[in-house]
């Protein structure tokens, strides 16, 4: 199996200045690691806990910015749709889309996405068997776009927190589809402040750590200059400067694991 | 409080003349029983486990046969939104406009339903604690629209399971809204047959006792002339024939509970 | 269907005149009310969170009081027990032996407290699904004993929080024992104070009335003179003064479930 | 941190004959590993689903056998404990005092177990935050025994399954207690099959190698020469002749995982 790539950037696109400065850093730490990197950052943040939750930069804003860094960095991008209509447009500069993990049974969002011919990288609802991805993965496929990655980010586990399924790993790997998994959302808590999704960023490595120790294709981890400061998924980033360091320890698991006798 | 009423319906539209009948059918129960009644019907399964289940008339289709049943029959009808464009068109012609438990944190949805004066049921997602409820309340009031009914439908309750705790009822009430008890999904079995979701009516009539006894303003209750052959929700859907009993001895509970010392 | 009975009392033994006075007043009630009542104590709380958390009279110093209480006041008694041993010497005095929750799958104590041939109450567990119980039932009666009661005590759902699921009383019911729903204790968050449980008695009253809708044998509910200095359980039991209009709106509920067509 | 060590053996001390060529065998494993090796089974399995289980040689008859074990192989030996009386009888012959999770909280088991002095190793309850294991440690350091291990062994997640939360480890790691993950009951479904528990030992592999990477001070791993015709937990034992490649995967997380820059 392929070494792990990761996908990381801030939660949402903040402002031209901030999401070049973001991936520039993120570049260069990927170079020296000599991993895969694709940026992601949201133009909205469609389903926040509260109105008053700031939602990002909008598509029309966003857009422009996926392009340069793609184009001056030479990095893929990866950014969620929400609604049918904006696939066609977010494909047109995006690498990667990906259906939040509320929205992974509408049917007509993952045909819009599937018809771009882009890569679709879909989430695990918080309330579906591992198993029962395979129908997600199917309604993309059968819509003739093959290239489905399934990523799993926790499970309701009673109120206000998720679980993490181990045992997802493999069982979505069934389907055949690279699985990522998202070390951030799965630390969240939702809906945990009140107005706003709580979270917890010491267990990002700690669930990061037993992903790749199982077996996956690459993580998804926010990570911000600030995140204490950010406007969204702060308690559950990890610092920009913890980052090089906490992919060196995946790296090197993900090493020993797929050099194993019968990796997953 | 006010005694309950029923929203009642075949899952999905599946014809003129299906809807007509169901309607005209329900409309005597309702007169026999003086209950209220809100007619129920989707115009699409927008989010079906796979491609290839039916998901109904299409809204084009259906809105003249809702206007149809509201005109002739005198029924107030409740049907699902999936996407904001919809909402404007759909509110021509409905009364209530229903969010899915998917996308109850759709907050563009959330808005554009607001937007239309109607009432707006927001059905509470299987990944949210009940007080997080209060989060997509505010959205619509914050929206200009005061018009809120909450419904539970039950919680995730490990794979392919849903549970419905009952103390969501009161909690959910503490926001001012209406809450009303849908025991049609609280009995899903979210994705349990492979490619379709299984469920099992024998548990209708104990949860919504149990819901009527904690207090609610009402009931949503998928109903169908012949559920084992009904495109949709088959399993857990009530046998046209047995509705009227079944709403019989609820109005017998909720009359008990309403008069008592304290009601919820 | 017979109507309900009730098991209550205060959690723990706490004196001979506290027992006494308890035993008293709620017999006062329950002849107001013509209700079957049993009445409940623990002599030892064998499982409490912490080492400092009280645990009661013990067994030798609380039979003569249950004795006292069974013979001057007329009333059948319930109690737990926790180890085989003390099942024969428990059965003496008590009328109806309860197996603990976290114990119910003890195949010793099982047998032992089904050899003295008193009436066997099992706690279904909190890990344990419904239809599992009949495995527990199936352990009493194979040595000889099938007078069993089933209660329900809620389901863990997540850390620190039960769910009752309603579901759980017709499925136990089918195995032909009587079914209880214990109301305090489906409302604890077990551990949930750090040393000690949590709880809410704000729900015993919902669940409750819940329960009865959805039709039972009886109801366990705590009570006490003053629960929040209880050394045991205080947030979960239901003041005393709030026991007797608690049962009222139940018997209400009661007598409509139990006249219905098609009771459970 | 030092390398992990590993509990082995099979569910349930079959005869002499056979637990003697069990831990035969695994101690050559152990040797060319270079692991430390407890042997483990039950004398008594005191909950098994049905009374028609095997429950195992008991407790007369299997001491000796683990004193000649210990004897003539020189390994510790680890057994499960049902009663406060067996506690000192076993702890002659027993290195490591097990409790079983049902009864983690049953304070007179805990004390008793405490006051032989052995170490104690404790099951998490099903039912049980990870935070709350701090009360259960509490009970045995506050008997006079310091000497407490902690194993995690699966949370209640709906009906008849559990779930493994890897942030159990460094949770319970607050303690100051060493961490043990059991993988094998990790992955049982209880009460899965009827009248005995269910299990898919596929994903033993996938769970240890988690909790390893997350950091462990060992693993506990049931294995069994012949799984399928084993009398107890077939379905979730590994089949003996694939221990040794597990462990030596297992071994090479661990190594990188206690080099990296900030193991747990």
């Amino acid at each position: 199996a392929a070494p792990i790539a990761v996908f990381a950037g801030p939660c949402q696109m903040e402002s031209r200045e901030h999401a070049l400065e973001c991936a520039s850093a993120l570049k260069e730490i990927a170079e020296r690691l000599g991993i895969g990197l694709i940026y992601k950052s949201s133009f909205d943040k469609a389903n926040r806990t509260s109105l008053s939750g700031k939602r990002g930069m909008g598509l029309a804003a966003a857009l422009p910015v996926f392009a340069e860094i793609r184009e001056t960095l030479g990095l893929p991008v990866v950014t969620d749709v929400h609604e049918p209509e904006q696939c066609a447009v977010v494909a047109e500069v995006i690498d990667v889309l990906q259906i939040p993990a509320f929205l992974c049974r509408q049917t007509d969002l993952l045909i819009a996405a599937a018809k771009t011919g882009r890569i679709i990288k879909i989430k695990k609802g918080q309330f579906l068997a591992p198993w029962d991805m395979k129908n997600a993965v199917d309604k993309v496929v059968g819509s003739g776009n093959a290239n489905v990655l399934l990523t799993e980010r926790g499970a309701s586990f009673g109120y206000n927190t998720l679980v993490s399924d181990m045992r997802a790993l493999p069982i979505m790997a069934e389907t055949g589809c690279p699985v990522i998994f998202d070390a951030t959302h799965s630390v969240q808590q939702p809906g945990g402040q009140g107005a706003s999704s709580g979270g917890d960023r010491r267990y990002v490595p700690v669930l990061a750590r037993a992903a790749v120790a199982v077996g996956v294709a690459g993580l998804f981890i926010e990570t911000h200059p600030d995140p204490d400061h950010a406007p969204s998924d702060g308690p559950n980033m990890v610092p920009l400067c913890d980052f090089e360091a906490l992919m060196k320890d995946l790296q090197a698991i993900d090493r020993v694991v797929k050099s194993a006798r019968a990796p997953v």
